[in-house]
């Protein structure tokens, strides 16, 4: 299977996946983005996958066309924290040769990123320095000749996903290898999200709701993961709360991703 | 959107549409058919659709290469009917184009077809004299000159999908249509699944389990369109009875592929 392909199918699996507690799947919807434009989006970033297998495009003009060709459906921005680790995941055929993509990330990388952002919905968190809406940005990107990797790591500290791009692709690592630990394929991406939600504040729940939340969320999973509490029970009160662990899907996603490039099985189903 | 992401599309939206009595959908998997292996299925036939979009390879050829490149997961053939009804669409831009490629197959398109074939387990009719397995089918196409076109006609008698080719995507256009003409987006699928195995015995029922067994399952999807039996209640005992209109979901997605190019909003969801 191609590079692209299995990004494709990362994201397939994730959204499937079930019960996912806050987050859409294959038994629910949020009103506005649906299971369909989830998939929808995996269907139709491919271009840019392919792009960035074949090394055809730059880091920063991938992620722009990853989100211009999947802004075409109602259901808003999916996946563009999904976004940020994939590619160079992809690029780099791995989390050593993502490490370099990354190095390697330059000013006009900087620039498309921008310009992809602002084509979502994304929350900023209110330190942020660089406002995406404020053309001054792209300005003083220019003026300080900041790269996409200083871009992303000024992010870092408040956003989970950026901090892979710094600490090695760390949890992305863990949810692989939770995933190539286990023997009963695509059942265990909902443990190994727990296990993530668990032990992580996501930092998604954090821009959106604050820090109790986040850190409700991590008690309430750890409480799944001991089994003295329901999956389908935190599902429902997640909902109910407006949770929806965005940043640890998306991180999710990048674990699928290489599993799934190391071997991993997602179609077995032996009993745990 | 590219004629080939709109099949893709049309793949997706189907086999998640819910509830679909007796089908695969996004809350029922059967033991070795899932969801993702649907889904799996709509992501890596695209190289194919695109071939046909393209016009780089003959329809027989196309068709073997969507087999093959589905091929490589363990959830058997998933799209066999469809990929029947969706290359000839796609190449011919519609009903009218796809009749006009219909009518220049060739004597190679036949045999690319019979290789596509003998991939899948596809179940044939006990009368059909050309058997995929025997290397002597090969051998009498050549012989007697038979097109695509030919060898499809000979199945149109028990495949109402083959059956679309001579009648000019006459159920698939009844889908479109259907879906043209409702204003609640995705949600219409199910109906227009439920109206189409209200009034015709699906093939793939018959050759599985008999025509007794086809309209058993008219009569109750009548009931569930007259809403005196419930879709959930309907797709229990299909499950139960190992009944699942194969044959009506492929259709299904091609009518959803029409619709789409003609327009349709699946994302819309206005109150019927």
């Amino acid at each position: 299977m191609r590079r692209s392909e299995s990004a494709q199918i990362a994201m397939m699996l994730e959204v499937c996946a079930y019960p996912k507690p806050g987050n859409v799947d294959r038994c629910h919807d949020y009103d506005d983005t649906w299971l369909e434009h989830f998939l929808a989006s995996a269907i139709l970033a491919r271009p840019a996958f392919v792009a960035a297998e074949n090394r055809s495009a730059g880091i920063g003009a991938c992620i722009k066309d990853a989100v211009s060709l999947t802004a075409v459906h109602k259901g808003g921005n999916t996946h563009f924290g999904a976004y940020i680790l994939l590619f160079p995941l992809i690029m780099g055929d791995g989390i050593d040769g993502a490490m370099d993509v990354i190095s390697r990330t330059t000013v006009d990388d900087a620039l498309s990123f921008y310009e992809a952002f602002a084509l979502t919905e994304v929350r900023m968190n209110e330190t942020d320095e660089l406002d995406v809406n404020d053309p001054e940005s792209a300005q003083y990107i220019r003026d300080e000749g900041l790269t996409l990797a200083d871009i992303i790591s000024y992010s870092a500290a408040g956003d989970m996903v950026c901090r892979e791009w710094s600490n090695g692709f760390a949890l992305s690592r863990r949810v692989a290898d939770f995933l190539l630990a286990s023997p009963d394929g695509k059942q265990a991406i909902v443990r190994a999200f727990l296990s993530l939600l668990a032990t992580e504040p996501d930092t998604f729940i954090i821009k959106k709701l604050g820090r109790e939340a986040a850190e409700w969320t991590m008690i309430r999973a750890k409480e799944v993961c001991a089994g003295t509490y329901e999956a389908e029970d935190f599902d429902e009160e997640c909902l109910a709360r407006g949770i929806n662990p965005g940043s640890i899907a998306d991180i999710t996603i990048a674990g699928i991703y290489l599993a799934l490039r190391e071997g991993w099985d997602w179609e077995s189903l032996q009993t745990v």
